[in-house]
């Protein structure tokens, strides 16, 4: 980098969480869209191109993008839908399209790593530099050593996995089950990782109950919400459980209920699925905290 | 893939427990050299080629293989290493030059990969197909679903993290205090999940305590063991607490104590530590189990 432009990056750049706060509080949405682009259920009108370099692809996810980006509070591509068949420069191409066109939407790199020292140091430069991603989700197996080298960014956040939304995650996440379960131990220990006011934790909509519980422990801090649509969470039972103080503090993920909607009109399937959604979650918190009204 | 081509890769693949046991037993190696190329320990001759396509790098990488080829029972790549600087294909070149030259050491992958559903399978592609590692590291926060893809690939290691070697990590493993800790509730697991006989674990050689209660419970399983050299895990006390019933079961890594042992003379330095090393470890089994001189 010139210095120029790490003085731009570090002078221009709108931290993570305020990105956040204000697509719940402008697009008024809490709704992230997953951008999970599985080859096999790609829409013919681009699987036909995905022999010339993939640009199929691509294009899938960037009129994805274009379709939903008013609707959203931020954008989750998956890593491994990309590396499982070397497309990384995609990936990278693909956030930087999300920064040049629709700047305030934030990018969620869910990528899941967990390592420690040099390793980690290099895994946060892989989403923070290489990908110039506005988040990033890790694991916290490793401990505070695997979490750290993240939070040497503090415009960008950290999303630690807590309470995950697959049914074989309880044996160890919900483990003890006297004493305080491993979920909660993360959650905890994340709040005292968060000197920056950039950690959040990942907690699945298909156990609302859990979800309430972290929120009790971590009070305003973001949570993102994997689970909602194939997967079978409870919306309703979500936001009772996990809205913080105003109403917010929630980042749901929708993928595959927004992306394969409508195959013969993918675009348009997308924005109406997504803005189905982000208009059924408002009607559900009118309802729950009717105070949000005036925000 | 064509049908010759899938052919030859269903059939001439030896599982990799069978490379790991080969290397144990002809080339009398416990030891593991870890691949991690930083870019700022480069020795000179190579970073002034590192501007080439990055050529410099991956030659260094050759070079080490070359030089220490006859003397280890496997070779481990860290992906963190090529991905924060984009060099996937370099990582892709330097397991095929491996598999081309040096056809019994296997490779292990170290990706500490985590997912779920199609996610994870997609990370097993990535790993097994992508890259065509014989072995890859994974993470169990997220439970049973995120390493049965893996499984699928009965002529392929999987590697999960159980006891790590980094301090901060008994925060979790060793959690509860009483009870059963975490780290033998993934050990335990790890045995379930053991049907094809291809499941190992990581297991750190700073915590010689925990590796010994770990192969009480795995019986013969091959463990993972880093730690030694650069993090001073105590050498004797691994082999007393980690060996397997035939005085073999471990694979030691070394990475930076080999990597870059003489900076004037990098292939040579890497041959004479890694030798060393071999030596060391055969002279320390010979005393603990000295019935293993008849293997």
């Amino acid at each position: 980098m010139t210095q120029c432009a790490i003085l731009a990056f570090v002078i221009n750049r709108v931290p993570f969480v305020d990105k956040i706060r204000q697509g719940w509080e402008v697009r008024q949405s809490l709704l992230c869209v997953g951008l999970d682009p599985d080859l096999k259920r790609l829409p013919e009108r681009y699987s036909e191109r995905v022999n010339r370099k993939d640009e199929g692809l691509l294009t899938f996810c960037h009129d994805i993008v274009d379709a939903t980006a008013d609707r959203v509070c931020a954008f989750k591509p998956q890593v491994a839908y990309f590396a499982a068949r070397g497309l990384e420069s995609q990936l990278a191409d693909l956030i930087a399209y999300v920064h040049q066109h629709h700047a305030d939407v934030p990018v969620i790199l869910d990528a899941k790593r967990g390592d420690i020292g040099d390793t980690a140091k290099l895994y946060a430069i892989e989403a923070f530099e290489r990908y110039d991603a506005d988040a990033v989700t890790v694991n916290p197996y490793l401990g505070a050593e695997s979490i750290s080298p993240y939070l040497d960014y503090p415009d960008r956040g950290v999303i630690v996995l807590c309470r995950t939304s697959n049914p074989g995650s309880a044996w160890l996440q919900q483990y003890p089950e006297q004493g305080e379960p491993v979920y909660l131990r993360v959650a905890r220990a994340a709040a005292e990782w968060n000197g920056n006011g950039n950690v959040m934790l990942v907690a699945g909509a298909t156990y609302p109950e859990q979800l309430g519980a972290i929120r009790r422990l971590v009070g305003d801090m973001p949570l993102l919400v994997p689970g909602v649509g194939t997967q079978g969470g409870d919306l309703e039972a979500v936001l009772r459980a996990g809205v913080d103080s105003r109403g917010q503090g929630l980042i749901i993920n929708a993928s595959r209920s927004v992306l394969y909607a409508d195959p013969d009109s993918p675009a348009q399937g997308a924005a109406s699925a997504a803005e189905a959604l982000r208009v059924e979650i408002n009607r559900l918190l009118a309802e729950i905290c009717p105070q949000r009204a005036s925000v």
